[in-house]
C-alpha cells in the first residue's frame, strides 16, 4: 500500500491493513474484548473469472484461520465480487464453497446487498445457502418498501437477517424518500425482527435506531445473547464501547485487503453526509 | 450579573438571562422556530416567606406575560423554592395560586421532582392541582424502583408526566444502582407511558433514550402530537434541531433569572459526567 503516512493513519482506523495476517491479529484483539467479528475481504464487481476465483480463495483462505485460531468471525461477502452479474454458475459455486467452509469452521456467512435490482437474486441465493448449509445471515434495507414483507418470509424459514439502512441512491418508488422516513422504517423493521426474527443482526451507528433496538428489547423480553448490534471496525467506537460495557452483543465488520480505495470511495459516494461522518470520527475517541 | 465575558457566554448558552424580559425573548425566538418552552425561574430551597413569596410572584409575573404575548409555555416550579419544607400551607397555597394563573393563561404547571424523600408529597399535590385546576404535569424518575407504580397510578387519573432519568443522589434500595439499569429502566417507562400515559413527555438529551421513545411510539401507532420530548435549553442543539426537522414536538426547560450560579452547581454536582457534558457542549454546534 504506497501510501503517505496520515492516508496510513486514516486508513488503518477502518480497515485492518492489507494482509490476512492483519485481519486475524486485529479480529484476535477485538475477540479478547468482547467484540464479534464479520470478516470482509475488499473488493468490487470482478470482470474476469480469475478475479472471482481470487476473490473465492482468499475468504478459504481466511476461514482455515478461523478455525485453527478459534476465532468469533463470520465472513461477509459481496455477489457482485464473485462474479455473479457475469459467472453466474461459477459464482454460485463459489458461494457454496465459501458456505461449506464456513460450516465446517462453525461460522456463517453473511450475504451483503448491494443495489436494489438485485435484491430478489440475492435473497434467493441466500435461501438456497441456508437450506444446503445452515448458516446464511440475509441482510434487509430499511429503506426498501419491500423489506418487511423480506423481513417476514425469511423469518419464517428462519433465516437471520442484518438490518442496515442501506446506503444505495434508489429511486423513491423503490425506497422511502427522507431520512426520517427511512429512521421511522428502521425502528418499525427492529420491532418486527425482535419479534418474529433469529438471531438479527442490528447494524447502525445512529444511537437513537440502537435505542430503538434496546427499547424493543426489553418490550419483548428478548435476551441480549439473542440479538447482536453491528457497526463498521472504527466508526462511532464511543457507542461501540458503550454497549459492549452494557452487555450487549457487538459485531464490526473489518475489512481488508489491498482495494481499500474502493471500499473508502463507495463509501463516501453512498452519502454526502458520509465524508463529513469519516472526517468526524477522525477526532473522535 | 458580575460576570466575565467568557462566563456570561458560557451561561447564555444555557439561561436565557436574569431578567423575565430577557427569558420571554427566548421564548418567543423559541416558540417561532417551532419549540415548547417550559418557563424555569431559578431558586434554591427558600429560608424565609418573604423569599417564598417572591419566588411566586415572580411565577405569576411570567404567567401574565405569558397569556398576553400568547406565547406556548408552561412553566416549571420547584416546591423548595415555595419552602414547602418550613412553610407547608403558604407553600400550598403558592402552588394553587400558580396553577390557577396558569389556567387562566391557558397553560400548565410542570412540578419538578427533587429528592426521593419528597417524593409522596410532591405527587400527592401534583394530583390535588390536578383535581382543582386540571393542568398540573408530574416528574417521574427512571432511577426509582418505585416509579413504574406511580406512572400507573398518575395515568390511571389522566395525570401528564414528564419522565426523566433522575439526578439526585440515592441509595441502592430506592433507586437502580448502575446507568445501564437505569436506561433500561428508562425504555420500559417510556413503553409504559406511551401506552397508559397522556400527553407524556420524554425528558432526556440521550439519542437512545429518544431513540426508544420513537420506536415505541411507531408500535403503539402514537401520533407525533401526542407526546413531546423534552430538553434543556442549550443542551444537544444538535439532537433538538433533528427531532424538530422530523416533526416531533420538544420543549425546551428554559431558566432565568439572577440565582443561576447554584443552577450550575447544581448540575454539575449532581453527576461528575456532567462537567465533561457541558464542557463538551460548549464545542458542540
Amino acid at each position: 500500500m504506497e501510501t503517505s503516512p496520515p492516508a496510513r493513519r486514516l486508513t488503518r482506523r477502518f480497515v485492518a491493513g492489507e494482509t490476512l495476517e492483519e485481519e486475524l491479529a486485529v479480529c484476535r484483539r477485538l475477540n479478547e474484548t468482547g467484540h464479534l467479528v464479520t470478516l470482509d475481504h475488499l473488493g468490487e464487481a470482478v470482470s474476469s473469472r480469475e478475479e472471482a476465483a481470487a476473490a473465492c480463495d482468499a475468504y478459504l483462505a481466511a476461514l482455515e484461520q478461523v478455525a485453527k485460531r478459534r476465532l468469533q468471525a463470520t465472513v461477509s461477502i459481496k455477489l457482485s465480487q464473485f462474479g455473479i452479474q457475469r459467472f453466474e454458475r461459477e459464482a454460485r459455486e463459489s458461494v457454496f464453497r465459501v458456505a461449506e467452509h464456513a460450516k465446517a469452521a462453525g461460522t456463517g456467512v453473511e450475504i451483503d446487498m448491494e443495489e436494489s435490482t438485485s435484491v430478489d437474486r440475492t435473497l434467493a441465493l441466500v435461501e438456497e445457502v441456508h437450506t444446503l448449509f445452515g448458516n446464511a445471515r440475509a441482510v434487509v434495507q430499511a429503506y426498501l418498501r419491500r423489506s418487511a414483507k423480506d423481513i417476514e418470509r425469511l423469518s419464517a424459514k428462519a433465516i437471520p437477517i442484518r438490518l442496515c439502512k442501506g446506503a444505495y441512491n434508489e429511486a423513491g418508488g423503490v425506497a422511502f424518500p427522507t431520512k426520517a422516513e427511512v429512521d421511522r422504517n428502521y425502528l418499525r423493521l427492529t420491532g418486527l425482527l425482535m419479534r418474529r426474527g433469529v438471531n438479527p443482526g442490528i447494524a447502525t451507528h445512529d444511537p437513537r435506531m440502537v435505542g430503538g433496538a434496546m427499547a424493543a428489547a426489553e418490550q419483548y423480553a428478548i435476551r441480549k445473547n439473542r440479538f447482536e448490534f453491528q457497526m463498521l471496525y472504527g466508526i462511532r467506537r464511543d457507542l461501540q464501547r458503550k454497549l459492549i460495557a452494557e452487555g450487549y452483543q457487538l459485531r464490526l465488520y473489518v475489512p481488508y485487503g489491498d482495494a481499500w480505495y474502493p471500499y473508502f470511495m463507495r463509501r463516501l459516494a453512498e452519502r454526502p453526509a458520509n465524508v463529513l461522518f469519516l472526517a468526524r470520527n477522525l477526532f473522535r475517541r
